[in-house]
């Protein structure tokens, strides 16, 4: 392992980008000049967006391999351009870097987010790399573009739209429960071990790796998550332009309540009609959580949410991997879930707030 | 003083953009949706920078005013905006928030930020706040624009290009200085009430105040930077167009080896054409320190420095602020500084390293 210290800034600057290769035209200068220079398509707008992920409050590296997290937290970036209906093109990359973490450690991290720009023809074009007193911090923007025309805010839900989500939900969150008890039984049996001087013990646990048999799906949908470029492409061809959209990393409560306040509506969901995996089910039941509210509440799914024109009720219906939970009502009406024994419960964006941690 | 916890991330976030204006009209949606959405100009490029700043390493809160920090943090991008030669048009806004911070904190950091956009007519479009289990942090994207023709480079340097360099160096480093031995002298002393058991001294020091009379530029160059807008403004009405241009955050030595480097060239600078206030001076004499050494490797001076064709010497001798340096050579001679007794030193970029800080 080789101290970043030794190398210093421009040389580890030097080591992560020189394997960068751009691959959009619109890029004409990335890393190395006072900015990057981009040369927008002509007519289209200019998305930007931007994520700061804290060490600890948005992930545990614990059990999260640096590798996946690169991946992710690009991801995570590019989820919101395709949310406004968009394509992105470059993403910058700040790094703030503690001690503990080797050169080895960052390209690691780097490369899954070159491998994540790669999937989806995106460029790194920029960033800042700089060392931080305690853990990681990963700050990210994303740059896209969209013809003006095909924009799609969250405020244009009209009353009687049908409401569709992609994918499934709650299985990222399951996934992140999984991990957390494993964590929490590693750490019981190292105490354990190290109580009883079971020294034998606590070297094979320095080794031992959960059984996290059929459990891959909930786990890959917490570690490495796949924003949604094919529901935007599968849309386009289908002819069929949302009237609002917004991606899922809050839970799908507070996203949709998101689309209903900014439009100006209410709206009904089924809560039969929620899309859920057979593994988040099967791991909701053993956790003897209410799989329900997992998919409501749990975060990080980076499923699309969108409403379209009742009118395109049957379009919608004959895409793959989209399904109708609802529709939109009048503002007067609020937002409320209807049980399967026909209740109605009023929606609560109870979602995922890393801002409640403490210091 | 109120907890954010209290009003949690959308009640932050909400009190934070409320009072955000608009200014710019390629500025189509700022905050509230997955991405802001710009309407860049016709036939220009975008320009793109991003900083993030860790509590600790790159600012000290025991002596820096969150709403200076704010300030600060902005300038710094929008200089590398203006060392493309182009206009900043945008920023996004990333927060790290660690237990400690008071809403009222945030706000007096968010509305120098604001402050700062202001004064360069630039619009807050977007951003992540979010919890940090240490520290603040900072990350900052600024969005700019330039028209093609218009961009300047750090790789277009040639031979017998002369070089200039704006406002004056050092200063900033040496208000650093001064803060550094007045929080060391604080801690000096507040050490020594309580070793001595004097309650009324501790007291007293609580509330006492470093007299910087006679010093307040070099607080003002350290606390509160400016971007020279003014130069690149007076630079385009003089008619000219600088072959290459970088700004100085890291140090002269630093910034002139890069433009050097891009460009394939070395060059010559004279030590007794280094631009040095009589403060700077005076504090670097107090310090026992050599004054060239601080204006050749202290960071943060945000001025910039460029090279311009032999032919417009007379022009730019006519500005005000800007100085002339030295000159480009063939890069075989290596890049030098010629001292007062007519010496060569090659120069190094010793530059500010902030990832040589350990953890």
């Amino acid at each position: 392992m080789s101290e970043i210290a030794e190398i210093g800034e421009f040389g580890l600057i030097k080591k992560l980008t020189e394997q960068i290769q751009l691959t959009n035209s619109s890029t004409e200068k990335g890393v190395g000049d006072d900015c990057a220079v981009i040369n927008p398509t002509t007519d289209t707008r200019t998305l930007v967006t931007t994520d700061l992920l804290m060490e600890g409050v948005h992930f545990d590296l614990t059990y999260v391999p640096l590798q996946h997290l690169g991946y992710k937290a690009v991801m995570a970036n590019l989820s919101d351009i395709y949310a406004m209906n968009g394509t992105p093109k470059q993403i910058t990359v700040s790094l703030g870097i503690s001690a503990r973490f080797s050169v080895e450690d960052i390209e690691a991290l780097y490369s899954g987010m070159r491998r994540a720009c790669e999937a989806h023809q995106v460029d790194i074009v920029g960033g800042d790399t700089t060392s931080s007193l305690t853990g990681l911090a990963i700050s990210i923007t994303a740059i896209g573009e969209a013809m003006e025309d095909d924009i799609v805010y969250r405020n244009g839900a009209k009353e009687t739209d049908i409401i569709c989500v992609s994918g499934n939900l709650g299985a990222a969150y399951m996934g992140l429960q999984l991990l957390e008890r494993e964590k929490a039984v590693y750490h019981q049996q190292l105490a354990e071990a190290r109580r009883t001087g079971n020294k034998q013990m606590e070297a094979e646990l320095q080794y031992s790796q959960p059984d996290f048999t059929g459990r891959e799906y909930l786990l890959e949908r917490q570690l490495k998550p796949e924003a949604r470029r094919d529901i935007i492409r599968a849309l386009k061809d289908a002819g069929i332009r949302p009237t609002s959209m917004i991606d899922i990393s809050d839970g799908l409560s507070s996203e949709l309540l998101h689309i209903c306040t900014q439009s100006q509506t209410g709206c009904r969901i089924y809560e039969e009609r929620l899309p859920l995996d057979y593994q988040t089910a099967v791991m909701a039941e053993e956790f003897n959580m209410n799989v329900s509210t997992c998919a409501l509440n749990g975060g990080e799914d980076y499923e699309l949410l969108f409403t379209i024109p009742l009118s395109l009720h049957e379009k919608v219906s004959e895409m793959e991997d989209v399904k109708v939970i609802g529709y939109i009502t009048k503002e007067e009406l609020g937002c409320a879930l209807i049980t399967r024994d026909n209740q109605e419960f009023e929606l609560k964006a109870q979602g995922w707030n890393p801002l409640q941690h403490k210091e």
